[in-house]
């Protein structure tokens, strides 16, 4: 069961990490342009420098979309060179009517084997009714996002609420069908963390938003963790895959995922 | 630009139909099955028995993704034999931060070359920005959709709208950056499709749900065409797909689309 599994490699792992795998040929390390399959390769050196640092790998799935059949190739291909018991979340954000949500499901739970998917809230209840359905797996429905645009309609009042207060409400009771459920709340919202997690005591939370987009982490550890400091991810992408952009680029990775992991942990043991 | 070439195709096949190419192994007619490709013959008949008819084709994508690299060939296979004349809608209710969602403007616009697309607003600006910014192709922005989900957000009011209406009317403002915006509103609110285009007169409108989902034709014609009758594309998929599961299904299938396209334009004509 998705929890378990969760909490269990966050024990296992001693971290709250999630790394985003997400790949970028204009961004990746000269040295590593020259290689045969040099996405790949790069997305190997990561994992190898990182592994023993996270409890999850987040593959944003555009990344390997927009490359078209080759990028599935390397999708599928990094799903393999990831160890088993490390989680990976296909940050998918899909969302559709119950018919096609469930080829979405089917996707990325049957044919690629995701432990979880992000999914979007805005179609409701039989949107996310077919991912649900796979008992076995985590659902991170969208609550409050990382991005500016998150002001546009997040932020709606309505029954005295926000709509992300809303949207955490109502994935609260379709958690309670079969407990896979989990929240995707960005770490630049510093005084929103605290107020989903009042009302989801238990549910994990999946915490993008530092790094790169300046989020505050004390913030997102100290309110994003329950009371055992457990059911929590926080997800760095960029600051940790282009730490550098020299050779040793896998070494300065491993090394800014370790920064990142302790500085976590020491937040979390302040606040246990 | 899309918007006239929109109004265009409307004019010379005398249609608003827009069908939604959707291929199910296990819904396609046993006789063809026995194809070697069978959901590509599937397309090609469908296709072959419709384009006169039609001013739209929208395959949905989570039909495509569902089946890996194969299913990212046959989509690629389908675009092909589309004559050029005809408008295609990616039916991919994508969105993400505006680094991720970059990515997927450019996987459906470049490298497919799809038309339009169907976008998720619940994060804002930033995430449809780089489809917008593709400024000769569509955007069909989720507003009110025709699924029971509907209900759980879409109708939460805030300012005295519900969120359907608040997304409506960023989107007008988000329209006058590049005149590329459409909204998509299922035909099974009767009522409220009158509601959003009183806000958005000239917008183009896609609108699914008469069919399988049994939405009211007649509603959504009068009131989701602009006041020249246009601006608006009437999908219908499962109604038209599996018209029939003999071996006659492309003629049926026909059959029906030609059924549909002459009510919709009957209701259009009462109507101008």
């Amino acid at each position: 069961m998705f929890k378990l599994k969760l909490n269990r490699i966050i024990d296992q792992k001693n971290s709250l990490l999630c790394v985003g795998l997400d790949p970028d040929l204009n961004k990746i390390p000269p040295v590593i342009r020259k290689e045969k399959n040099p996405l790949l390769k790069f997305n190997q050196e990561i994992v190898m420098a990182t592994c023993d640092l996270v409890a999850a790998y987040k593959p944003n799935i555009a990344f390997y979309e927009t490359l078209g059949i080759q990028g599935w190739q390397l999708l599928e291909k990094t799903l393999d060179i990831i160890p088993s018991d490390i989680l990976i979340i296909a940050d998918a954000k899909r969302g559709d009517i119950g018919n096609s949500s469930c080829k979405y499901a089917d996707t990325f739970f049957r044919r690629y084997n995701f432990d979880a998917i992000t999914v979007s809230p805005y179609m409701g209840f039989d949107s996310v009714l077919p991912f649900l359905e796979f008992t076995e797996r985590g659902i991170f429905i969208l609550c409050l996002t990382s991005n500016s645009g998150s002001e546009d309609f997040q932020y709606l009042e309505s029954d005295n609420k926000p709509l992300f207060l809303n949207v955490a409400e109502k994935v609260v009771r379709w958690n309670s069908i079969h407990n896979n459920c989990g929240l995707v709340v960005g770490a630049t919202h510093t005084s929103d963390i605290q107020r989903v997690r009042n009302i989801t005591p238990a549910i994990p939370l999946l915490i993008p938003g530092i790094g790169a987009q300046g989020g505050d982490l004390e913030t997102a550890v100290t309110f994003g963790t329950d009371q055992q400091g457990k059911n929590l991810l926080i997800n760095a992408s960029r600051s940790i895959l282009y730490a550098s952009s020299d050779s040793n680029f896998a070494e300065s990775a491993g090394r800014a995922a370790l920064e990142l992991r302790d500085k976590i942990n020491k937040i979390r043991k302040n606040n246990i």
